[in-house]
């Protein structure tokens, strides 16, 4: 699958450039954005995932974060994708915004109205994986995800899932127990039907019951001030069930006072996320 | 005049606060953000203003440029206005991105049509300027002032004709010799009128020419890359002007290979910037 250079930008001695191609997985044009820092002119580099939050476009994080600041530091990559397939018409697609476009929720559908198209893990995890790894000056041994929000919740169960892949990640403020939170249930309900045991495969916590990991190492941040910690995050199961299952030194779970849930927040710390990465990544270098 | 704060979000231990007022130089209501770091929750503090260029509002600074980063370790407050009057009805003021609506240029306005409202000089240095400095813990010994583009335009003028009140500026791609060029020669017949002897009193490499100011210490960035350099800005004049003057020790004019007119531009080098007034305005401090 080939991709087409839409925009490019110089910006801390590498370049944004945002792509275009045709994705088999979603049926749809994508979009997405990569920072590539000035070491990728001439070496493979590492590279960090950002999945983006409910409503976002491939843009919001790389205009909004300050990630490049610290990404250029670093020399690692960044890859900004979309949060849903674009342009397809689905029935209900656009009624709400915490279902349909802009609201992939980075699983793979298996009900028909939104099977063919609706497919973001798979999006993530191969398609676009793929395209970077091998079209892109990307390491494919040094790759990892982050988000926020929705991307958190998509963030930490691609990592759990596939660590040899992704290698290390890192959230603020994910949905970290969806299948009992109202934004969750509502769009598992939608892409997977009733049959809540399948929707377990898409949740962090009960992941995390289940997972066979080895020693992990993964970063959270969450504002005490975010409007939706209580209701729709669940940072506090996920916190428990660390403790529970003795897994807690693995998880770096910070209540940040007084922040809240927006890129003021995620701009603030993205410097502590990007060196967790790059302390994980470089540890990785041949 | 009061103002009221509209919304208000955490960000690198300060707060990034809206605000709304109605204003008397512009007869409209208007917003402006502030960024206010720690140290103004038990102190003044020195701020810079940001003026920011054609089609922006008081947002685009302080979502994109990834200043508060700075701005932060400084403990120096940040102050964004908007770039016109809003909601006001005059004919023809949403016909064009380059006059009118978001287009407000930092001048007073004489030409009728747009004398009542188009008065974005007086509202930065008069008005705005009483307000963040008698209603905010700011410092109004240290005070500064930068921009970019028709912003950057704004911040040297009026930094040269209020030495006094803005100690220092620096501007990203500013429209330096607008009366040379065609967005500054629409925009100032306009509001101006056709006598281009008055436009003189807003262009800065007229203001430079006439200007008897103490030494002064200005930084300026432009990209190689910008694809306004050679029709808009003018750079390049006004740095033949400051050698003419005898004055090139006092402007640092940087072309930054590769760059162009975007916020990645100004996110790359914003830090430099708030460094260079923190110089300035800390050797102020009392």
């Amino acid at each position: 699958m080939s991709i087409k250079e839409v925009s490019r930008n110089k910006c801390f001695g590498g370049h944004v450039v945002k792509y275009e191609h045709g994705s088999d997985e979603l049926n749809c044009d994508m979009k997405f954005n990569v920072f590539l820092p000035q070491q990728a002119t001439k070496t493979k580099v590492p590279a960090i995932f950002f999945l983006s939050g409910l409503t976002c476009t491939e843009d919001n994080f790389i205009h909004k974060s300050g990630a490049m600041a610290e990404a250029a530091k670093h020399g690692i990559a960044l890859i900004a994708p979309d949060t849903s397939p674009r342009g397809v018409s689905i029935e209900g697609d656009s009624d709400s915004w915490d279902c349909g476009t802009g609201a992939g929720f980075y699983v793979d559908a298996t009900e028909e109205k939104w099977s063919k198209n609706y497919r973001m893990y798979s999006y993530i995890v191969e398609e676009l994986y793929s395209i970077v790894t091998k079209q892109l000056p990307i390491d494919e041994s040094r790759v990892s995800v982050m988000g926020h929000s929705m991307g958190g919740h998509g963030a930490l169960t691609i990592h759990i899932k596939n660590p040899h892949k992704f290698k290390t990640a890192s959230a603020f403020s994910p949905i970290a127990n969806p299948i009992n939170c109202p934004w969750g249930q509502k769009a598992f309900s939608n892409y997977l039907g009733s049959d809540k045991e399948s929707w377990k495969q898409y949740d962090t916590v009960e992941l995390l019951k289940a997972s066979k990991n080895e020693r992990m190492d993964i970063l959270v941040d969450v504002g005490t001030a975010d409007g939706f910690l209580e209701k729709e995050l669940l940072i506090d199961q996920l916190k428990k069930t660390t403790q529970e299952l003795g897994r807690e030194s693995e998880w770096n779970i910070r209540y940040q006072s007084g922040y809240d849930h927006s890129y003021f927040f995620i701009s603030t710390f993205i410097a502590d996320h990007i060196n967790h990465h790059a302390t994980v990544l470089k540890s990785l270098e041949k």
